[in-house]
């Protein structure tokens, strides 16, 4: 009952969306919207409607990038035999924070999860499996999260792509266990790709 | 570099204007809302948009409402001769949510800090002393937060308002020193209130 206004519950309900936001979160970022001069929320505003409307899924690695073929995809000098394949665009974000990976990427946009219902058709896996078809990918890298959905995707790109001669390897676990990759400090992430274990 | 994409680092340049968020928890702002489905977007958005055209500061007390007067200026059941006074809207909030308070509101929007340049005309002090020339007004809490900064603004409503006929009161320091108004639970809100010293 937050000022009682509709419009102010409306934007708190909005902020309460993101992650990690709860009620007295979303309060206080509203009250602060509302306190603050007029081009903060504009900044706000805008800022949001032009990520959106600049911002697609990259049509080869599903990554999201505001080209198409995204940047990563298109740069030559990378290495296009190795895949890294992710759960979230977060998780290629940390790789490539970390610096120490050349390849180019594969973002799922989830991990199988049978208990919600997520099952290989609602990742971007067809895209990948599509990908590795000219044979010029020798690796993929499973780097999904280190939880029961992570592991189970990463199970599954082995048995999927494991035999068409194409290594399959799963990144260390020097991520923490039942740990996001967007957590992982860069030193740890670069552990855990180069102990890298085939599968 | 996040994404390398202009528009996304105007987005995170305008979650990082909200309070308490750091350019980690932007980015995962951001990322969320792209990878999120088009209407948690849309809704932020307008959202935004909506709560600050319809929210202005009501021309009494200076609260943020949709009405102007607001309900609780305008609400006749309530004890027009008292008026706390706070510094920001989240502190008015905060004690409207104890629920043991029946009086007006005032809110300042900031507090005295001659080292950033806010002095008397900066804050909405004017209007207060206007509210106590009919008289009608009797005691004035002083409700500012507990730092320096507020001390010295309580003090100087004393100093103004003191010699008028008008008790100047403190709310008691049952709130945390150096904390705000918005971290305090209900219960040590009420007991402060209770607890109030003339000054």
């Amino acid at each position: 009952m937050l000022l009682d206004s509709p419009a102010v519950e409306k934007l708190v309900d909005a902020f309460r969306r993101l992650p990690g936001v709860g009620k007295r979160t979303a309060e206080r970022f509203a009250l602060h919207l509302l306190s603050a001069p007029d081009e903060d929320s504009k900044l706000l505003s805008e800022a949001v409607g032009e990520a959106r409307a600049k911002i697609s899924k990259c049509s080869v690695c599903r990554n999201l990038s505001e080209s198409d073929p995204c940047r990563i995809c298109s740069d030559e000098r990378r290495d296009h035999s190795v895949i890294l394949v992710v759960e979230q665009p977060s998780g290629a974000m940390a790789i490539e924070r970390g610096g120490a990976y050349r390849g180019l990427y594969h973002v799922l946009h989830g991990a199988l999860n049978p208990l919600e219902g997520i099952g290989p058709q609602e990742l971007e896996l067809d895209r990948l499996f599509h990908r590795l078809e000219d044979g010029q990918v020798a690796e993929v890298i499973a780097a999904t999260n280190a939880t029961a959905e992570g592991e189970a995707t990463a199970m599954y790109l082995q048995r999927q792509i494991g035999s068409d001669g194409v290594r399959v390897s799963r990144i260390a676990h020097g991520v923490p266990m039942g740990g996001g990759l967007e957590f992982s400090d860069d030193v740890t992430l670069a552990h855990a790709l180069d102990g890298r274990t085939s599968m």
